[in-house]
């Protein structure tokens, strides 16, 4: 389920390179001269980072310079302002002159250098300032000189603040890979309309504001949720795979120039306030990461967990990094390898004891999560890998069994694990219960699978996420309602990208299944007038355009029966070889395409009666991809307004740290 | 390019009914009693509105009852408010007590009952009340009692309204078909990003206000824009096909419920203001036609165009409908085939003459349209069928030749077509000459080709509408500010419906185009990191990534080169079997499918060197179809801000007519 690894695991297959490979020199870096950060970067006034420049000597390729020597000789320095002298990066930025560091790397201009394994090597030269910030908003301009006349230029601005709160605690919600229109097929699920009228709204549909947000990359436009989450999280672009660091082209992961979270300037300057992970993946996966880690490669997992505990500057003590996230007061969610001995924790140790050598209280299951003391700092790891889904643990709760996925990795089942509800309820009252009076709370909680299952091409499963998340939004608000803090409480829901996921039609799934051929099956698909009303929300065995309003065994705003005869007809835009019935998957989340003569091809065990669709990817992807498409966002509390309008992911942190007040 | 017509030209084959049925009885009547309206409909105070209601008596299948014989001595009833009596309709409506009408009709209840062409037979006992109207805001309950003990009960809520005019004028643009995702399609082409960052914006993302809402009809989840622009133009839901009416089970498509459109309020209601309709369609469509035309039938295109004209009671001289168009000052489009004697237009009349026996000044291409004299009422129709696309007009202007399309039915070319800016700009000229002082106007001006070329999967043709809409509203608001009326403007753009579009990559095409197997053609999609950088803003030439700003011949905001060596990799959820190659297609729109013994399947002449896309929907499809997705809403002037938030399509009808204070 986790889309990065099961690509690794064919990597030795026959056409896998292509997508590892960016056919660029490096992302930001069009000329031979590289600022990082580059050009068009915005700050926070006081945010702290790192800059690396470098001087590329491509030996051969369409680039070839220098006879693959770099300029070692290169000047680099910074303007603050239109007017005035561009003064010696060093000292413009008060530290010592960084010493000159050398490497080399390959990579392939396109698909033709890359069949014909003609790669173009680099040989670079480097120079890393680490911890720098620039406290006065307004313009600046570095200026990098090599190669005698060559120049490159970054113009940098740093935004002006709010010191003023507006948002005594600010609660993010990220549903991950969730568009516009897959949150209007949970509605069409979750919610029971009456000649074109719905009778109950989704929580997302009754916020106090919407926007609307660009997530491309900073040199790609499909972004994963590394780079998504590092532009919402720092107000600033990035690369695929990187966690709050502009990518360089080091083979080191943890030496590539870092930029401060808003988690870690939210410990600079609130102190006292309280900080909350939640996810339902593994809790070093690529969005709870992006609160506290800063790394190249987000499959980094053992570091990121132990950058939650320790400063970057543990990882590596060449580094200077004067910001971490302080041991967040809560973290909730999956991913126990990354915390057993010998498995894939970072140098083999056991981080449960080190995390409780850090006065965590570590906790396993639901159980122990509903009774847990709020004063103290907690982790909570609830399985190996990805949490279960809803519809799992809801409708089919079977599959829970045969698992092995005991957080403890006694190699039991993981049973008893809590959903993003209680989770989130839970991390609430940790957070009012550890930070000081007055001093708010920061908490990020994450419907991480709405991605995943949608990467698996298992929309019922994604859809039961997404109504998770919204039944999540309206109990806590509910509950923030409570204990009296919904008027202090900024929240925030949005994606970090797409899929190109949408319904364009009902399927009769029983004669879907009973028809022999491909065509015929294709037939089941009832297109506009013929899509027919919902029948997920009437009574099984009564006619879908039944107008009586029925609540099902999950309450309402779920589906009253989940795998009707009249499914949803749904497409993904990208997607391997596989095939279609429409069915609920019952053993578990699909598995739509297995490996097979190196390339992914549609998993013989996956809809055996279904119709046959051919793939629009590459055979080295196993699963749909992200797609291009904005998302929505919504906000609801102190601050909402902010998020209306349309803008860029990066906007996104400026709005937040402004209504915490963090401007110093 | 007509989705309909396609569809109809099959109509012969083999699998071609499925999409054509409703497996309904009748959408919206669930039990045995029908009141149209329906339950749960909304009036604006006084809005004109026909009543029918149905006792259906099946004599076979699942609902069998009575033998067939429908009671004919049903009553009906309407209560106002909570208390007091319900009050026999005719008396409660002041009309006198209609005729009974009686008819019989067939329908499927499902595919096996169509397989097995085992049909149900329904007859129906009937009444209507024409031209009825709800002067006070409040709640009714219309109640039909039949069959002994039996009953129906429709609740009906007048909403209150605004009589204070926000707008003087209202522009209201539809992108047909347009989803943000194809929005942020169109952003990545016709703007530069360097490092993440567009260094120029869509119009769109410029408004004052932006909002969701939700697509669906009445009776089935998908709609097409005949139903879902009547949910705009009227606040009220509908089917399939139906142009503002409710779908009764009569035969005939002229006599089924009316109800008043946003165009014949205005015109009553607002005496001295001018109405403009333009559209990049053929003028009889159902967008269009939907400001005027009451009719079940979408395709009776010869009344649509007379209904601009006359009454709809000229149409049938037994009907009551005190309100209508009142001939538009102005309407500009394609669709020459109804206005030619002995082709499509109403009783083979020739339509430029009716309409020039009314005062309509007949134009015929854009240098007539850029003469003519604003003063006038004028009809400009500048080809049959739909007008030619932005990309064809202005990359590929050979593709306007031997089209034998002149509006003037002599088979010459229409080569002087203007685009939809120029027509929306002549139009305004022409409403701000017509109206009466302080009268204002209200103009509907359609994108209608983006819808249509994403049906046909030309995602390049699509975009370049999409692209040409932004430029249109911009150049819009310009000339508003020039002659002052910019802040006395609301101006409101969305969409009826969406498609499933969605980029998910680039597709480096020189590579693929010179692979020899599917497998290896797919090799050439990049994703993630890999889709790398638009292409589209960058000279021919230079590199994807290549930071320098260029404009192109078409200026800025728009692509720099249309058919880069990397294009968008983009898929369409739903779609008849094809080959893609994401090369523009420089012959014209792309005809992705063709009937082949009974069945569409891929153009053997479309993308010769694509990879095979298996389809996805019924072998009846033709081209892709609607789907469910919310779509966008934007707004800018006066009154913009009640755009914002998530609601239904209805609702928009309410907010327009309340900003022009329509509120008798």
């Amino acid at each position: 389920m986790r889309p990065l690894q099961v690509h690794t695991l064919f990597l030795l297959g026959l056409l896998t390179t292509a997508a590892a490979q960016h056919f660029k020199r490096l992302g930001t870096c069009p000329t031979l001269g590289c600022i990082l950060p580059p050009d068009q970067t915005d700050f926070y006034p006081g945010q702290l980072f790192d800059v690396r420049v470098e001087v590329h000597a491509p030996i051969n390729g369409s680039e070839a310079s220098n006879k693959g020597v770099p300029d070692e000789k290169f000047s680099f320095c910074v303007q603050s302002g239109k007017n005035g002298a561009c003064q010696d990066a060093a000292k413009f930025f008060g530290v010592h002159e960084p010493a000159l560091e050398k490497w080399s790397f390959t990579y392939f201009e396109d698909l033709f250098a890359q069949d014909a394994n003609q790669p173009t090597l680099v040989n670079v030269a480097s120079k890393v300032y680490r911890g720098i910030n620039l406290k006065k908003a307004g313009e600046y301009t570095a200026t990098l000189k090599y190669n005698g006349r060559s120049e490159t230029v970054a113009s940098w601005v740093v935004r002006s603040s709010s010191r003023k709160q507006t948002a005594k605690n600010v609660l993010f919600f990220i549903g991950d890979g969730m568009t516009q229109s897959m949150i209007t097929a949970a509605r069409l699920i979750g919610h029971k309309s009456i000649n074109g009228r719905y009778q109950s709204l989704m929580q997302l549909d009754r916020m106090d504001a919407n926007g609307i947000q660009m997530t491309h990359s900073i040199d790609s436009f499909i972004t994963d949720s590394a780079n998504s989450a590092t532009a919402l999280f720092t107000g600033k672009k990035s690369s695929v795979s990187a966690l709050n660091v502009w990518a360089d082209s080091s083979p080191n992961s943890f030496d590539d120039p870092k930029m401060e979270t808003i988690a870690e300037l939210f410990r600079r300057r609130r102190k006292g306030g309280a900080l909350g992970i939640v996810s339902t993946a593994f809790i070093g996966d690529a969005t709870p990461a992006s609160l506290c880690a800063h790394t190249r490669n987000r499959n980094e997992e053992g570091a990121v967990i132990f950058e939650y505990l320790e400063s970057p500057e543990a990882i590596n003590k060449t580094f200077t990094w004067p910001t971490n996230c302080e041991q967040p007061d809560v973290i909730l969610g999956g991913g126990a390898e990354a915390f057993l001995a010998d498995q894939v924790a970072w140098q083999g140790q056991d981080m449960y004891k080190a995390y409780r050598q850090k006065g965590y209280n570590v906790l396993f299951t639901g159980k122990d999560l509903n009774a847990a003391n709020p004063k103290d700092r907690t982790l909570g790891i609830f399985c190996t890998n990805n949490m279960a889904k809803w519809v799992d643990r809801n409708i089919i709760p079977g599959n829970l069994r045969n698992q092995s996925n005991s957080p403890t990795g006694d190699g039991t089942d993981a049973v008893d694990q809590p959903g993003l509800k209680e989770m989130t309820l839970k991390a609430i009252d940790i957070l009012q219960a550890r930070a000081d009076k007055n001093a708010g709370w920061f908490m990020m909680s994450e419907a991480a699978s709405i991605d995943k299952m949608m990467h698996v091409l298992d929309y019922d499963r994604a859809l039961g996420e997404l109504l998770e998340l919204d039944d999540t939004i309206s109990a806590t608000m509910d509950h923030l309602k409570k204990i009296g803090e919904l008027d202090n409480t900024l929240i925030v829901v949005t994606a970090d990208h797409g899929h190109g996921f949408d319904v364009f039609g009902s399927a009769d799934t029983k004669y879907l299944t009973q028809q022999s051929t491909n065509i015929l099956k294709r037939r089941a698909v009832g297109t506009y007038e013929a899509s027919g009303s919902s029948e997920f929300q009437v009574a099984p065995g009564a006619r879908p355009d039944n107008a009586t309003i029925v609540v099902g065994p999950q309450g309402p705003s779920f589906p009253v029966q989940w795998d009707p005869r009249y499914k949803l007809a749904a497409g993904f835009g990208a997607n391997p070889d596989h095939r279609e019935n429409y069915k609920l998957t019952d053993s578990g989340p699909r598995l739509p395409a297995v490996g097979m003569g190196g390339i992914f091809v549609t998993n013989p065990d996956d809809n055996t009666d279904g119709f046959d669709v051919s793939g629009t990817l590459g055979g080295d992807e196993a699963q749909g991809v992200h797609s291009l498409t904005d998302v929505s966002i919504f906000a609801s509390g102190p601050g909402a307004e902010a998020f209306r309008g349309v803008y860029n992911n990066i906007d996104i942190f400026y709005k937040v740290a402004d209504a915490m007040g963090l401007g110093a």
